[in-house]
């Protein structure tokens, strides 16, 4: 018998909702996981220790963490000093770019998600960006990852020498968060060890009221179930 | 009279003679220069020095160093402990990606470029890659950067709500070293002052035997001119 070598999938995991339900999904298809987070100068760790616990649940072969020099640049509240926004509805953040976008961020985490898939090597990589719960981002569009794929197949020795083609997955692309958490829900996340919020108390409580808890909390309403979050 | 704002270009810089040959291209053509280097774990930092005095030399308004933790991935001998080669010839370059590529190196730079150019703003973005005398670099082919150029502008708020369009410029990407030697010697580049060796000697002379010492050399050889590096 022919013992073929597992499939490797490089996920990239802030710990949060969407890439944890990425991450069981992935897991759920046979890949053996190879977690990816940034450190980018969020204003907060906590972000950092759930990625860290979500690496540990799914069992991941590895879990690297890299520094990610994105103050330096600025031009966003979550690196910067500017105030996150709070209590908007869900059609204020789809009329325009929010201030929490962070410049080219996902350009920047898929790059080097490249780069390890290169060195791996692995050919698959997934991203939990939404289009339809996407909170106004330029990066989170199909179009968007669809030509930075083909970028991929064109920059690397995997699309050049190998014959293999690199693939971003993003299975999340068009569910809503309520679909998300149900689905994650049947993969067995436990969401109360995720974190989302974008501007959490000291003691890591999520603030309920920013973009991130916002679309957070209508998803646990319009799924049914019981929101596990803790709420400051 | 309407006094126009100067429009701003990135420029990333290596310090070696093919991105300080497009900094004095891009300075020709009346652009503010934004020089960008990157610390990526180079086994020297003969670059970065070299870097800093071709942003002073063409007046940069601002000269920004990031780290970038490709060490953490790997793959590559420009940042791991593997033997850079030497003595090959052209056609031993071409014939396969040598192990001085950097994984995904040049998506990774225009990422951190194209966060840039979102903050600044700015609309241009200069890369010295070379397709020619490419050694054998997948990521330095017109098809690529065309794919990154596409899938910048579905990437930020400029392709997305100002009307601007970003625009990776590769000056140099058709021409021939001798060339671009001829070039930057008219626009009054100093290459004395750049520095191109894989693999230097401690007090920085060039070991003029690896590609990019040989590519060089070769350059200044069909250019009919001196050739000022100091050689170990």
């Amino acid at each position: 018998m022919v013992i073929q070598d597992q499939a490797k999938a490089i996920v990239l995991s802030s710990g949060g909702l969407d890439s944890t339900t990425v991450m069981a999904m992935a897991r759920r298809e046979g890949y053996a996981i190879y977690s990816l987070s940034f450190n980018y100068g969020q204003r907060h760790a906590f972000e950092l220790q759930a990625a860290a616990h979500t690496a540990e649940m799914f069992g991941a072969v590895r879990h690297l963490v890299l520094d990610v020099d994105l103050r330096k640049i600025g031009g966003s509240a979550l690196t910067d000093d500017i105030a996150v926004p709070k209590g908007r509805s869900t059609a204020e953040m789809a009329a325009r770019i929010p201030v929490t976008y962070v410049p080219a961020r996902n350009t920047i985490f898929l790059a080097y998600a490249l780069a390890w898939a290169e060195v791996l090597p692995a050919a698959d990589i997934f991203i939990g960006v939404n289009a339809l719960d996407y909170s106004g981002y330029p990066d989170c569009r199909p179009e968007y990852i669809a030509a930075f794929e083909h970028m991929a197949n064109l920059a690397t020795r995997a699309g050049t020498e190998a014959g293999t083609r690199i693939r971003i997955h993003t299975p999340l692309i068009r569910l809503s968060k309520a679909e998300i958490i149900l689905q994650g829900l049947a993969l067995g996340v436990d969401y109360s060890k995720t974190h989302s919020c974008y501007d959490p108390a000291p003691d890591g409580a999520a603030c309920g009221r920013c973009d991130s808890c916002a679309l957070r909390r209508k998803g646990f309403g319009e799924a049914g179930v019981a929101d596990p979050t803790r709420y400051k």
